[in-house]
């Protein structure tokens, strides 16, 4: 039986009392709500935010804040990168694909300047210098980073420019971005309600969303929009029963997210009818250091490569978790592991260390053989800089010497001083699914048509990803889709009058 | 822009004249919609089936007619099997798994002995002998063949026993499965209007489904259901945008269906608010001979093995397909190859043939050394009678010795004279997620409530499995779940009134 809340559409004709009448409502105040809520108040509605939480910022503010955005950007070119949309476009489609929704990625790589742009305008500052080397997040102020662009097969698809945008902090800038959002939107004259759960969509009689309930200190309330409802609830990362059916690969995993990642966006517009997109798919991080692992071999519990280590981290790890038998073993020798900084390694300790292939298999677990095949082909080949299984760029390409070290990424590590959501299984996660939207943010009902006043953006829609995921394009296109909606609800005031 | 036919609701009160009236309305002629039929008319409901096919049929007609059956039937007793509910559970859980609905599945495995009498009953027969070989489809009149349950790990999950149950014909028996199927709904009292194309759900003021509008002949019409719907309209192989928004890694493939599996019962349940469940699972499957597969090794683009090549043969096609790079190839030598008899090859014919490793990985694009690599593993440890990577069983244990062949799924090859679904990339597959419902068929919104007078069963709805897949669980569960629909409906036809 579920135990889901239920998320029945209220009519508006039940509504005996308003608590609050708004032009748009946004539900939920992450990065996507923040940028509708900033561009509708901007174009001069009324705006009201409703937000289940104690304050603003979601999910979004703890991310590593990194943002997706190139076509050409002044730090790329303070960097030396030359960059175009085009070449933007063909990056993330091979990245982010197969069968991503190819409308809203053109718009995204065509708009990617101005939208850069539009971040410097917050108030959000980036440094004209590139960190140049895998990883999952510099432990610098650097304003650059490559997000798998220089990597094979990507880098015979689009000529390779880092486009990874991170504002000015070491590690996690999340909250800063989040920051500078939430004060432009509130700048603009949109008004917060914090600790208020939405709990349903009200529509009238010809079916157009006209509001939503609430629950607030207690209460359940009614507001209503005059113009649109703009859901921006993120995805379901913490909603079980939703990922049981729609998601299970993360049931086991730690969840990226604040905790109150619930879906409910996706459930009150699927209620209405409304079309949704891709809802299995996820984001994985293997907490495996990828400086570590770029200059040494991810291996299978056969002891088996299967990617080049040099990828965006975030591919290794859907690599690993969706399509290679567990456990994974990041395999090092002295000289690899040496050659990473300590405050790089960020607390990472070797759970085997072992002067023979031979010796280290065994204690791994492997068959017989089983590394010493492995570490011989591939030293056979990097010797001459070559490894004709995955293209590792010859940067990395050293044959391993013993003694060698095998890391466990179950035992996780800690980014930044802060305890890594994938301690345990050495893996966490969230969700890409949602619903089906168009590049102004309308939802779409199951018949393709739109739901009149529902609008939605951030992971409560399917953005600009297929199968596949680059760190910042969850903020990216979060922003970049949540000003179109924002943009459209308060237009729609117009129409709607 | 969605191309997709509406299936926007329809009020009962827009209706102004009625095609035809009925206690039990069921949408398309499947093998759930042939259970669904012949329990409702035999509980005493008027039943009125709608199939868009010339006739009856649909997918169930042209599939193999593998029954996914056991807990101890009289064709296992005969051929000398112990088995119980509690094994069968066993091995399903593990092999359809992960997260499959628990409840579903259990009542599968409960009353799997009574299912299999009601087939008997329907006039099906089955031979009390066993097909004792890994195949896609036995080539004889075999009642019983194994379905990976002897295989590794699920020889240690559960006691192995048979359970594929196949009434008497050689090669594909879906055709008669149906014949019988058909004609016992009929029997029953259920009439058919063939040609006619349901298009949506008709409700009534308080939410509850009276109906469906169906298009025949040309012409709008509206048909009355008293009692209840039943979708049985399958699943989405033959829909090429809900494959693009849910199920992508299908659009490549061919499709195992009748060319209409359109999904337009997920369809018209989801613009009610209905729930579904895992949209994005496949099944899919490899035109790779598991006769010759498990004499040699099945091996990816790199000539590494992956699977033990005596699991269901489904099992070794998804683990290909979705998680290793293709092309994939059947290595086997002279003796494996001349070990299967003609008759039995289908017309497979080795794409490359050579005397040595080295000039076999040259042909197929492999990196120098790599078949001779996992040849060598393999035969090192097949002396000895062990596969300590994947445990194939001993019985299939030998080193491989020149010449080699090499054999090109891709190719494709005949099922019992009919050219492969999957000819061209050597895979076809179908869907199998849909609606979330209850063990009585009983469609869920996405609340988690019932919808009222709405009900579905077979590939329109998600059954008994999680994300694996194993031969005969579709006439299975479409049959099982399909009778339980039916019987619920003509009951809801009681409370309805």
């Amino acid at each position: 039986m579920s135990t889901a809340r239920p998320v029945t559409p209220v009519r508006a004709g039940t509504v005996t009392r308003w608590a609050a009448e708004t032009d748009v409502l946004v539900v939920g105040h992450g990065c996507a709500g923040a940028a509708a809520a900033f561009e509708a108040a901007s174009a001069g509605a009324g705006v009201l935010v409703l937000e289940r939480a104690g304050g603003p910022g979601g999910s979004s503010a703890l991310s590593g804040g990194e943002l997706y955005l190139g076509g050409g950007t002044e730090v790329q070119r303070a960097c030396g990168f030359e960059d175009s949309p085009e070449e933007m476009y063909s990056y993330l489609r091979a990245a982010l694909g197969p069968h991503a929704d190819d409308e809203k990625l053109r718009l995204y790589c065509e708009e990617s300047v101005a939208h850069f742009q539009w971040f410097v305008d917050r108030g959000l500052a980036f440094e004209p210098t590139l960190w140049d080397a895998p990883t999952w997040m510099p432990t610098t102020r650097d304003g650059l980073m490559w997000l798998g662009e220089n990597a094979w097969p990507y880098n015979e698809i689009a000529r390779p420019a880092p486009r990874g945008h991170r504002t000015a902090t070491e590690a996690f800038g999340g909250w800063l971005v989040m920051e500078k959002l939430v004060a432009a939107a509130g700048e603009a004259g949109a008004v917060t309600h914090s600790d208020t759960l939405a709990t349903a969509l009200i529509v009238d009689d010809t079916g157009r969303v006209v509001g939503a309930t609430a629950r607030r200190h207690g209460e359940d309330l009614a507001y209503r929009a005059r113009g649109g409802v703009v859901l921006t609830t993120g995805g379901f990362a913490d909603n079980e029963e939703m990922l049981a059916d729609h998601a299970p690969h993360l049931l086991a995993h730690g969840r990226v997210s604040d905790g109150l990642d619930d879906g409910s966006g996706i459930r009150m517009a699927a209620a209405l009818g409304a079309a949704t997109r891709r809802m299995g798919v996820v984001e994985l991080a293997l907490t495996a250091l990828p400086a570590l692992a770029v200059r040494g071999m991810l291996v299978n519990a056969h002891g088996q490569r299967f990617v080049n280590e040099d990828v965006y981290p975030g591919l290794f790890s859907v690599a690993a978790v969706l399509t290679q038998p567990a456990p994974y073993w990041v395999i090092v020798d002295e000289e690899g592991y040496e050659a990473v900084p300590e405050r790089e390694r960020w607390g990472v300790v070797p759970r085997f260390v072992s002067e023979t292939l031979g010796e280290l298999e065994g204690e791994l677990g492997m068959p017989p053989g089983a590394l010493d095949s492995s570490v011989g082909t591939y030293n056979t080949h990097a010797a001459r800089g070559r490894d004709p299984y995955f293209h590792k760029d010859a940067r990395w390409l050293r044959p391993l010497e013993g003694p060698f070290a095998a890391i466990d990424p179950r035992a996780g590590f800690h980014q930044g001083g802060r305890p890594s959501a994938g301690a345990g299984t050495g893996v966490a996660g969230f969700t890409l699914g949602g619903l089906r939207t168009t590049v102004d943010g309308a939802v779409l009902d199951v018949s393709g048509a739109v739901l009149p006043g529902l609008f939605a953006a951030g992971r409560a829609a399917s953005g600009i990803h297929g199968e596949g995921y680059v760190s910042g394009t969850s903020l990216g296109d979060g922003t970049f889709f949540g000003r179109r909606a924002g943009v459209a609800a308060a237009a729609g005031l117009r129409s709607a009058s």
